[in-house]
């Protein structure tokens, strides 16, 4: 699916999210109940659409005219919830498609995820929306909320927030309903506002996608958090992905079931595909999806992002009160990756100037018990290690007492003048701390107890700009292919049925045709063509058996190398034969390849690999032990960019291999990068491909480039 | 020092913590000054000895006669306070000396923490704390606090806490004054009793490791606790470290100072060497010291450790109230390293039976919404899941609800019933939430908001108790030395002055001495002798240049394996030697190593190394690529046992290499144990011993032991 047309199709949630009336088939007006809620709470908080009860037991519900039957409405529905029974949902949905309603939410639990009967009916519910275009979100959902239209079309929801300290500011799309509404609630509480709130349920028709992609376009949220256990279909993931980075929002997902423990939990919750985690992983990091671990830490992320500040970079200073806290604050600094870096020689001077000799201008900066003695001190402080160029953040360690409100306005005009983001980590007895949390929280300046998620919290924010950054900046060039790479590689590529495997000379071929340096080789089909092509090639040379059916040809005594005379490679080509026929008596054999040997070099892979999930993938790793011992492998998904391909060998373990050990010059990473960027290509062009092994790739020094010395290809 | 003069000498530091009378010199009755909070508080929380104030400008002090000097005070001094300014403190420390005070306690700072000078008058102290036997606790430290006996010797816990759930439990030392007082806030708030708390300040007598080893033997201490940046004497720590385990008391530790930036902050701060972190690391270790990385994590385990529990195992079943929660709780455990484990089948069927239909019995167990309408539903499932003996410990999420305290009730009784610990994972609104902690918290049923360091607190007890068992249980065994193999190698290791290498024919010569399998081999001065030598030993040989000037002999050109033949053997040596002096003109020449050629295995190395806190060290790595690309080595500290050497193999990166991939055989574990042992042996009788490299030590297949093909030694 081209990206205009999952754009297009994002205009199809208006009904559900800016409807113009609602039904609620089932409905009551007992709040206790999920039948109760929606029409409770539209009626209560000032729903300015049409609001139609479809109950044939009342006359009127909440003031309103209760309808026998959907069909007994006189105007269009936009939307319609449904709040009945399972055995009765199904023909309340055909109701409504007969209707015309364009949008359904459906509360109502007992399909996929109780058994096979309940997932055939929710197979027809898919059915029903792609022939009729009526859109559905869940069933076994709690349904959604927007904040800006009173739409509390949910069970979950009931009020609209009392204190809200930023209006239309996260979306959030939940894969759980309860464990959505825990954090909707907890993150409530520190007054940031929803512009709306989805519990996706079971996911018959609209997926997780879709609702990041219509909050990606919708003006009034700012940043997109979600819980996600696994996605349907990955394309459209990687495009509402695509269209948050183009807006300019930040995406915040917890995502679980990266166990097998918890994907096997997942599983069975949801029914959800959960999908391979390295997968998962490498797709966040291609579109800059921010993987948030706790509560806590989204908390801080939001706090930040809330006062309109992120930091443009990974060098923070520490403001601490005592010698032990600021070294405590360097190491966790330093454990997530910020860099806790040296003050500018004016910045220390100024510290030094205002602080007692006893304190430390170093960072961090220890302030010392001074800072109950010289009252303004703090923001003083602050203030100087702020105007450093060379700190992109602070970190303060406050120490809460009662009664003492001077730090925290101290702190609060500080983060008022600037825009680099600071952390009041506050400590001291419950009560006062969390009073100190709070009222920082009411001025925007983010603050929290414990500092481990807090500070990976600006990690991940500073990495977030970063991507942005880079990402827009990044003078990385692709390569070029030839124009009619697809055209050859087709012609080879066809004549193969699904499930067949292309041998080492076939899978070169298409190779060569992406521009992909391999060995040159020639086959021979006898001993008389094999030293010729040896000749051709030039002494020493690698013969290798050819066939179909012999695809480990070290295992079937196929392979020699380094053979230098007319003599041997007669000798070698009948052993070839007599290998292969002992090893596979039946085997066709095309000949024998007679091919360069390539001079020394690093051994690396370069493949494709499929996800059922997000399709085509292209992994590379340190060929030999390293992979097999270590599992030294870095994936992305297709199309992979230059960008990518340089945060893959960054990636690896053992990337101090290709930097040249022992003396050795570095290997030619370009040309390794390069080769990437073409199998990313090839895969893009051949989804039919279900594996590629460039194995071994051999890499040399820097400028002479990178062959391919093995090669396999699996059609699937 | 041996253990047990170590532990005479803790007996020196009664009078620190259990004086029948105590002077404060520069004693005020002003509670805002550190001079005045101690008189002020010891009265004030009725301390049961002798106080003398001491200070020249008063009569009385708190209702108490005041003395002009120390000398005036009638009886005996056990403990002295010294409060006065740095320039007046050694006075003050000489005049306690004269009057034959047994400890002291110096808040004064100004000494080593400051500069040279500041450092020649804290050594100054550090004379005469051994000259006299007086013990120092400090300068610049903020002083001890007992809770038994009321000791305010401080001045920063000045009441005595009003709410202990648990007294007598918890010995916290810190090396930092501020944040050691912040934690212990933070602690005593959740109704932990503390039986000390020490500011160690400079140590320039007593060091933290002293009063690790009083608190191991205090009675009243149950468990230490600690913020520690850098240990001075490591013998010292170990010795402290082993009385802890002796005794059964888990020990704490922050330990700061694990990345440059926040070292190079703990040694300005408290000029502690804050030495290698792969050091610490491998200490805790092999003494089951328990790391806490947070605050939060701290309090959780306190809180199960206070309940009397601890997890016999890492397997865990989790209770939650919503298949999302569930799964990301999972998550979490498996992340943190606990085993989320099926459930045994009657386990499963006791939960089906009450729970409804929509729910799921699989761990994680999901209650669902039944648990609103269902009264006692979760205590039901909790005692279900308890029961099950493939189940160490529980996870409940517990969703706190303004005045619902039926759930908290619930699980209150099931964790009075069980030994098995169980965490509560309380979520909600803040205030609810933490009325929930809290009431829990009073029950001894350990609770938190955040699941992340809840469960590594869970994990890490675990392992501890681990640890414990697997210690006293191990039934490895040490390997046989020969009873002259000191005295042989001591023949050797006397002839080399400080400072000089041996050569590799030396070296394995020592190796020999302690049971350590080296290639056969003959020193040849003559080409006539190396043919001869060579005829001993069996073609094919190895043939290096053997010269205490020539060490790397590779880049000499003075290495040649697989010789074969004699005529080989005799050009080879003349090559030898020609290399040898085109490389270095004037080196010493002892002859030519004429040794076996071994067969393949796996390279690995094992060497000795000096850490300068800790002293020897063993390390273990894989040879090769592997210590260079990935710097694969595991460490510990003199002496290894066996079950260290273990699981230093383990710790490998590359450990399965060791279990033979490719089809090849798994390698000789037991054999690199023993010689890792042996090494472990020769490090300890030699502290001299600066370094030792086996490297290669070539590793043959299970049953076919190792063998050093390369050594060399070097005397510090």
């Amino acid at each position: 699916m081209a990206i205009t047309d999952f754009q297009q199709e994002l205009s199809s949630l208006l009904p559900i999210f800016q409807p113009a009336s609602i039904a609620i088939i089932g409905a009551s007006n007992n709040p206790a109940k999920p039948s109760g809620q929606p029409l409770v709470s539209l009626t209560r908080w000032g729903f300015k659409g049409k609001i139609y009860p479809v109950n044939p037991k009342y006359q009127t519900l909440c003031n309103l005219q209760c309808y026998q039957s959907l069909k007994d409405i006189p105007g269009p529905v936009d939307l319609c919830i449904i709040a009945v029974p399972a055995r009765m949902t199904m023909p309340a949905l055909l109701e409504s498609a007969a209707k015309g309603v364009k949008g359904v939410i459906i509360f109502t639990s007992g399909f996929a995820e109780v058994g096979p009967d309940g997932a055939e009916i929710q197979r027809e519910m898919t059915r029903l929306a792609k022939e009729t275009g009526m859109r559905i979100c869940g069933p076994n959902c709690m349904g959604v909320f927007s904040s800006r239209n009173a739409l509390m079309a949910n069970f979950s929801v009931t009020d609209l927030p009392d204190h809200v300290l930023v209006p239309d500011f996260l979306g959030f799309i939940s894969q759980s309903g309860g464990f959505g509404v825990a954090i909707y609630e907890i993150i409530k509480e520190k007054g940031i506002g929803f512009s709306h709130f989805v519990s996706t349920g079971n996911e018959a028709d609209l997926e997780f996608s879709h609702y990041m992609g219509y909050m990606a376009h919708d003006p009034h949220t700012r940043v997109i958090g979600g819980y996600l256990e696994g996605i349907k279909d990955g394309q459209k993931f990687l495009q509402a992905a695509d269209m948050a980075l183009e807006k300019g929002k930040p995406v915040m997902l917890i995502k679980a079931g990266r166990y097998p423990a918890s994907a096997r939990a997942a599983a069975s919750h949801t029914g959800a595909l959960v999908g391979s985690e390295k997968v998962y992983s490498a797709v966040f990091k291609q579109k800059g999806i921010i993987r948030v671990e706790s509560l806590e830490e989204f908390q801080v992320m939001l706090a930040v992002l809330a006062a309109g500040k992120i930091p443009r970079g990974k060098r923070v200073a520490i403001l601490a009160t005592s010698g032990g806290s600021g070294v405590a604050l360097a190491d966790k600094c330093a454990h997530y990756g910020l860099e806790v870096v040296p003050l500018q020689k004016q910045t220390r001077e100024a510290l030094d100037a205002i602080l007692p000799d006893f304190a430390s201008s170093a960072n961090p900066v220890d302030i010392t018990s001074a800072i109950m003695t010289q009252p303004g001190l703090l923001e003083q402080c602050a203030q100087i290690v702020l105007g450093d160029t060379d700190v992109d953040m602070m970190i303060v360690n406050n120490w809460a007492l009662h009664g003492d409100q001077s730090r925290l306005e101290q702190m609060t005009r500080v983060s008022a003048r600037c825009d680099k983001p600071i952390l009041n980590l506050v400590w001291g007895p419950e009560r006062e701390a969390l009073a100190a949390i709070r009222y920082l929280n009411d001025q925007l300046v983010p603050a929290a107890r414990e500092a481990d998620f807090a500070i990976r919290a600006l990690t991940s924010l500073a990495e977030y700009n970063n991507f942005v950054h880079t990402r827009l900046n990044s003078a990385l060039s692709k390569p070029k292919i030839a124009e009619n790479a697809r055209e050859k590689a087709s012609e080879i590529l066809d004549r193969f049925p699904p499930g067949s495997q292309l041998t080492e000379y076939t899978a070169k071929q298409v190779l060569r045709a992406y521009g992909i340096p391999t060995t040159r080789e020639i086959l021979a089909a006898t001993a008389e063509e094999a030293v010729n092509a040896a000749k051709t090639i030039g002494y020493p040379v690698v013969m290798k058996i050819e066939s179909p059916d012999i695809l480990h040809k070290t295992d079937a005594g196929g392979v020699f190398l380094n053979i230098s005379s007319e003599t041997e490679v007669r000798e070698k080509f009948q052993v070839l034969m007599d290998n292969a026929r002992a090893y596979k008596p039946d085997a066709v054999i095309n000949g024998v390849l007679v091919q360069e040997m390539l001079p020394g070099g690093t051994e690396m892979i370069v493949g494709i690999g499929k996800d059922r999930v997000f399709g085509s993938t292209v992994l590379v790793g340190l060929g030999g032990i390293f992979v097999e011992a270590l599992e030294d492998v870095a994936l992305r998904v297709v199309p992979v960019t230059p960008l990518d391909a340089r945060e893959m060998l960054d990636e690896l373990k053992g990337r101090r291999i290709l930097e040249g050990l022992r003396g050795q010059p570095p290997a030619d990473r370009q040309a390794v990068q390069n080769i990437m960027l073409r199998v990313s290509r090839l895969a893009d062009d051949f989804p039919q491909i279900a594996e590629l092994d460039i194995n071994p790739l051999m890499v040399f020094s820097e400028g002479r480039g990178a062959c391919a010395a093995d090669a396999l290809i699996v059609i699937a």
